[in-house]
């Protein structure tokens, strides 16, 4: 071969210099290999150390395993045995399983938490003032823009995969064994395995390679553990979501279906998102009747995916499904099994960096805790200020859909749910268009052709204000909750700017 | 809201500041928006002049439309109109079909080109001469690395997709309709798509959102363009690829079956990749029938796919299919079809800078215009020192597979095929185990179990210098071939480190 130096252009070319020769071949068949040759180490522990996780870093979960996940605390136990002190735990959500978290704070081991929501009692305690650093809140599609913009860096991520061979292929279900635990989808957890320097798999289910499809392909994973215990099947996943019979949330969510008619946003072709609570699962089945008497069909279903979805996919009248989240047992055999049924990330769903999927929804059905006269929703913090709940994709699908319905009930018990001012504002009233209770609908001022359409259809349009005095006349007016000055937690928009702040609630004595 | 500047920890939270209201919101039906608002462009020449494209900069082309392409010459006829100059023109490979780019090149155009593989004139054009700087020929699966790791950085992708919805998302073949073109798989176009700082899709068959499953996500993809004319369906890949009645290729065939058996590497369980040449086609057909005799079966495929290996998955043979490049329609059809026929990216597939698909090959058959004594393999340039070949992924699978086995017949017409050394050296023969013609077998020194358990199996092993001389005694000692001092290619190992060059031909009078 030539000296290189005689070759034009070749300092443009040049970048690794001259072969020398190769690595050492293997010659052990694929199966022996597979089994000796790997990215399994022997413990947690083990695969802790090797990702050279220091203290001060940030480590990162994905919440598919919802109530039932056992992931969490048994890697944070881990980090506080080998002394890890001052972590970033970012997750995509937490939940009420992950109350021993707060002894981890307290011991200095996690020191800022970044999370969809939180629930049970790490969400009190933190109310309560548990933390020194606010956590900081950010939506599903914020999240993802934060962690590929480089905003939240992760340095770990420590990622439950019901099913994954041995180089890292791993998905939310097993492909060989109908036994095994399912989460469906793993949709948010793909941005992690993208963008954080170290990504550690740990699964109950070693299958072998290739686990094909997989959610996260083997070139973003560097180690697996192989543990006996990441989730309680019953807490992952129930059979299949409830079909409610409370005749609040039935009226909801036929007044609900009635308006997105009325708005002209159900047509042949129509896209929607609909979420899991009760309203929404009834206003599933009331969207289905009117689809099979006009005659239409929905183009695609996003977001967290029921098995009330994957049914309607199954009788045609869903063409296809971009599930990021597989809400119960029912959706991820669905996942498994139909082909149109596409699991989607976190940045294809919601992302504002990149045109995403929330972007191309005519309506979104979306819940709320309480909604003030300006239309502003709060997902978060209960009536007495305490958090108690989660951003999820509500800003993103709000933002993103033609029509945001939100749906709630006028008054849950002596709580009005149409206030003046939302504690905490999640969701600005500039993207929530329509609010339908048991009690009547409002229609956001901007979009005054959709009220002119709901009443031309024969639907009574309240004001805000209206619907606000009606349930003031019912419950009355609530005392205000107390807060200190201290600030518990920072909630972000989907473009991850600062839309409030959460304070600390006040239990002191009253005057 | 509270003043930012008393919150604890703000400067670490903060990125973007505070919430500043929402962009407007949607209104239109999704149908409407889909036409109205989208990122198709009215012509090339926009979407050229939208990517910011500048002179020097390096553009990239796939060839999954293999000789039926009509992409490359049509973008580089438009870059020509529109003047520009001196660009790099960086292809996963090029084809007979773009010997339009010499008057390209003539023009300056083109001044540089990265490239897996030359055929006919341009490739003629370039082993006399034609370009300044040599062109630089990588496997695929350096390709795939170098562009992750930014060596060779795309500022724009010109990708061709027989499907692509008005965001971007693009597949090889069409989800709703069975009569558009199809090429299968687009594994090598998903790494451009995920690493250019532009992706322009070039579509003749624009479908309604979601395009799912895609091969490339909207969010990889900047704009689109219409084209009535993307390629030649017959061109792009006939109905089945053909089965070889040659008597040289089925003996090769059936012999380098017996050496996989023979080997060790034929077992319950097992890993391959095959060629689409007609011996590797043959021993597909042994394989399988020695698979059914026995009662086993092979755990994936990987690489480029034929229908044979589609049919064989069909049948149950083959768990998994790894689909990189769908190499005939029945292949294409099996990948639209069948759940477990998966298609994946070059990265996925072969890069060096993670585990790869190929390094989990059980065995792989390859071919070769020559083999020399060092075993090292030339599938670049004829026996007249012409380009005339690619690299493919010959490299990557011979340094992943356990067993590599190249098959070719001695001699071709005149011309042996094992000699003292190859023209080009493409595969170092430190990763070629097994060569297999029609004249005997010879096993790398560097494998001596491998030659004792032929032996044992009753395969005549010879020395490969024992087949070079019977080729000699066949057909003579070939003249050199006379080269120039110019060298006019480089030849990059799949670790991206340069393992030869190539030089331009002499034509000059002999003495």
């Amino acid at each position: 071969m030539d000296d290189l130096k005689n070759i034009p252009h070749i300092e443009e070319i040049n970048h690794r210099g001259l072969f020398a020769g190769v690595p050492p071949k293997h010659t052990a068949t694929f199966q022996e290999r597979t089994a000796s040759q790997n990215k399994v180490l022997p413990s947690l522990e083990a695969a802790i150390r090797a990702t050279g996780l220091q203290d001060g870093m940030t480590i990162s979960f994905h919440h598919h395993f919802r109530g039932g996940d056992h992931v969490v605390n048994q890697v944070v136990d881990a980090l506080a045995r080998m002394g890890y002190k001052n972590l970033t735990l970012a997750a995509s959500s937490l939940a009420a399983v992950h109350a021993p978290l707060i002894q981890h704070i307290k011991n200095g081991v996690i020191t800022h938490i970044e999370t969809s929501g939180l629930r049970g009692d790490l969400a009190e305690e933190i109310s309560r003032g548990l933390m020194d650093c606010p956590v900081v809140f950010r939506s599903h599609g914020g999240r993802a823009a934060a962690i590929r913009s480089g905003e939240l860096h992760i340095d770990v991520a420590f990622l439950g995969a019901p099913s994954c061979d041995p180089y890292g292929n791993a998905n939310g279900y097993s492909r060989d064994e109908d036994d095994a635990i399912a989460c469906g989808s793993m949709g948010y957890a793909r941005t992690d395995a993208k963008y954080a320097d170290k990504v550690v798999i740990l699964t109950n289910h070693l299958v072998r390679y290739p686990n094909a499809p997989w959610a996260i392909p083997e070139y973003d994973v560097d180690y697996i553990v192989v543990m006996e215990d990441i989730g309680d099947p019953k807490g992952i996943m129930s059979g299949a979501t409830r079909y409610t019979k409370n005749p609040k949330e039935l009226l909801i969510a036929q007044t609900a279906a009635q308006v997105i008619d009325a708005a002209g946003y159900f047509y042949d072709g129509f896209s929607m998102q609909m979420g899991s609570g009760g309203a929404s699962l009834a206003a599933a089945r009331f969207l289905r009747q009117m689809m099979l008497d006009k005659g239409i069909h929905c183009r695609f279903a996003l977001g967290g995916i029921t098995g009330q979805i994957a049914a309607m996919h199954e009788e045609g009248l869903i063409d296809r499904i971009l599930d990021v989240q597989s809400f119960d047992l029912d959706a991820a055999l669905s996942l498994r099994k139909n082909r149109f049924h596409h699991q989607i990330g976190a940045t294809y769903y919601a992302s504002f960096l990149s045109a995403a999927a929330v972007d191309q929804l005519d309506f979104v059905i979306l819940s709320a805790l309480e909604i003030d006269t300006s239309f502003n929703v709060n997902v978060l913090t209960g009536s007495d200020g305490v958090i108690r709940g989660a951003i999820g994709g509500h800003p993103d699908t709000a933002a993103g859909a033609s029509l945001s319905v939100v749906v709630a009930p006028l008054t849950r018990g002596r709580i009005p749910t149409i206030i003046d001012r939302v504690n905490t504002i999640v969701t600005p009233g500039d993207v929530v268009d329509v609010v339908v209770t048991d009690q009547g609908v409002a229609v956001n001022p901007r979009r005054p052709e959709i009220a002119k359409k709901l009443r031309r259809a024969g639907i009574h349009v309240y004001t805000i204000q209206e619907l606000k005095d009606k349930a003031e006349a019912l419950v009355g007016r609530p005392d205000p909750i107390r807060y200190t000055g201290r600030v518990v937690g920072v909630v972000l928009y989907r473009d991850n700017t600062i839309i409030d702040t959460i304070h600390q609630i006040d239990e002191g004595p009253t005057e």
